[in-house]
């Protein structure tokens, strides 16, 4: 493994190609996806059309927490590294384009609506990073400094429409929106979100951004089409009347379980899940749960939520049928069920089996098993049908 | 231009690539899109990222309503000829794959989720056939004939979660659910939907299939998740009080343009759009419009929805804020605007106009001319982005 640490300068690397050894071969590429190897710095490129891996690309440093984001194309992905280094890979080739450091901690980044541009979301130094999708040339640096004079950590990156990126700062509790229709001199609107926001989501269409907040309760959502109005603060009043309820204590926001009129949301430190009219924001239903839900995943026709489990039951699935609000399937893949990730039209999905080494493909209709993959340590799945997708 | 009307039997014809001369070279597919060219009977192959043309596929025959679906690879194109004939089309090598006549007279198709068969909807013979997306081999054929004996042109196909097609019967006045799980023999399940249904649309996530009558006042309703509670009449309350009030006889549905609780629907034979809410079926508002509008199609992030128009108003666009529900555009793109393409994330849109063959390309956010490309005659654009989506 080429370990990259010390590396400032940007370089290009290119490693032999590992597709089954003979060159690339002229195919489509909205059937591929990458599977983070999280403890190798590796990830596996994946034919969801066969179930089977294409090949591997090796050298990508420090990949826990990784995420990644594809061109329009599909046939780039860039992966964010939680030691900062930001890569180009090429799909078709089974290659690092090139690679970057661009901080030295980071949690993840974005592409902007016409693919563009790459935004990272640093802790340290902070601040988010704007580079060219082309060349990873930096064309702006936004630095997360409030008024008083503070750096904050930089979480809950989003893409949003109108070539923007909402971002939120964990110190300062602020959501600020950049517009990079001038990409080398953003155009920032900061809004106060409230304590320590954590984590973020958006709506499937970009017009919500909700930040989970750990230094207190409820979530700041802001209507990306009435900026005006500012941050709400939303509270279920169920959690009114009970102030240790930990509603909001989401500990991943990326599921975007957002179906017909109700939040689908996982409650952390409870065993459920708690269904929220996004109308009036009142808890629907809670439903209880076999574990502490970690991903609340919604299958692409809407039908069914997934979820995924803290230790100890991170052995675990519970598949919740969205139309009577029950539970309907429960699955043991295997120890350490990190990640799913769903084909576009729901009919199967891709589950990451940490410790187990292997990647379990299931029918959702049938909940059976169609085919194991091994990976090495995989944690995120991430399929190139997300490239057309806002927020993702 | 090969004219292929008499082939009985299925071809398997090489055209030359035309991708500016040379081999077809290693790229993403995620960033294609065809348009089609229904006089010269041939498909334009175009690169949204670069807004260019990379070649066409010629000899595709009757081209007139042609429509076309994708493989999942975003490789391979499926193209539904009036004249009966299904052609699977390769997008990198720009050469046609295998072409069969399939019937006399059909007007378009569908690919079912898992991306294995592809679905033609027939008017002559009639009935709904089904094929194997990488041969083009028939495995089943559905006669779209009832008990009484008598054929029904088919309409309305679309493709539904759960390995479903999902179709309307215009003479029967019957709507037929198709599960494909044994793609051989078809299960079928038959809903009376009222008087000559028409053209048909599903919602985005799958769920409600909504066929025009064109024999009748209303809309028939079907909620896939809930087949046992039948076929929903659907009629505005304002409809009923004005009998000439020709709300749903809508000349095209492909829209879908279901956008939170509302529907944008044309109003046929009016200068006017309507917007209903999907809960009681209400007019909320009646949106004047400059001409009658054809399609009605929503931007990916739902701010806006695009309407274009019948003659003799068929030289214009004009662009709604789902917001406050006004016009706030209108645009000229030239004579006989027939089509508009969004690319995924919104923030461009293609306009086919046929007189003056030429494609458009806006920017949806400042609606300036981004490009312009020579297209003998363009009718219907399809981007790739379109093989992740459920019914499109």
């Amino acid at each position: 493994m080429i370990r990259m640490k010390k590396l400032a300068l940007a370089l290009t690397l290119t490693l032999l190609p590992v597709l089954g050894g003979h060159a690339a071969e002229l195919r489509g590429t909205g059937d591929l996806g990458l599977v983070v190897e999280r403890a190798a710095g590796s990830v596996q490129i994946v034919d969801t059309t066969h179930r089977t891996s294409l090949g591997r690309v090796q050298g990508l440093g420090d990949l826990s927490h990784a995420s990644l984001v594809y061109s329009p194309d599909e046939r780039y992905a860039y992966v964010f590294g939680r030691d900062g280094a930001l890569t180009k890979i090429d799909l078709l080739e089974a290659r690092i384009v090139k690679r970057i450091e661009q901080a030295h901690n980071s949690v993840g980044g974005a592409i902007s609506q016409d693919g563009r541009w790459i935004a990272t979301s640093n802790y340290e130094p902070g601040g988010v990073r704007v580079f060219s999708a082309d060349t990873l040339d930096k064309v702006a640096d936004i630095p997360s400094v409030t008024a008083d004079g503070k750096a904050s950590k930089v979480v809950g990156l989003v893409d949003a429409p109108g070539q923007r990126f909402v971002f939120s700062l964990f110190e300062a509790g602020e959501i600020w929106v950049a517009d990079l229709h001038d990409p080398k001199s953003p155009k920032l609107q900061k809004f106060k979100a409230g304590k320590e926001p954590y984590d973020a989501l958006i709506s499937p269409e970009g017009r919500y951004y909700i930040a989970g907040l750990f230094g207190e309760e409820g979530v700041a959502l802001l209507d990306l089409w009435n900026l005006d109005s500012g941050i709400k603060r939303v509270l279920p009043e169920h959690a009114k009347d009970d102030p240790k309820f930990p509603v909001f204590k989401m500990p991943h926001l990326e599921g975007r379980a957002l179906i017909g009129d109700y939040w689908f949301l996982p409650a952390v430190g409870r065993h459920e899940m708690l269904v929220i009219d996004r109308r009036d924001w009142k808890v629907v239903k809670k439903i209880p749960l076999d574990g502490q839900p970690v991903f609340v995943i919604p299958r692409p026709d809407e039908r069914q939520v997934w979820i995924n489990f803290a230790l100890p039951d991170n052995n675990k699935l519970e598949i919740i049928d969205t139309r009577d609000l029950s539970v309907v399937k429960r699955l043991n893949p295997g120890q350490a069920v990190l990640h799913m990730e769903f084909t576009p039209k729901g009919d199967e999905v891709w589950v990451s089996v940490r410790d187990d080494d292997r990647v379990m493909v299931y029918d959702t209709e049938t909940f059976a098993e169609l085919a194991r993959i091994k990976a090495d340590k995989p944690s995120g799945i991430f399929f190139t049908a997300r490239a057309h997708r806002l927020g993702l």
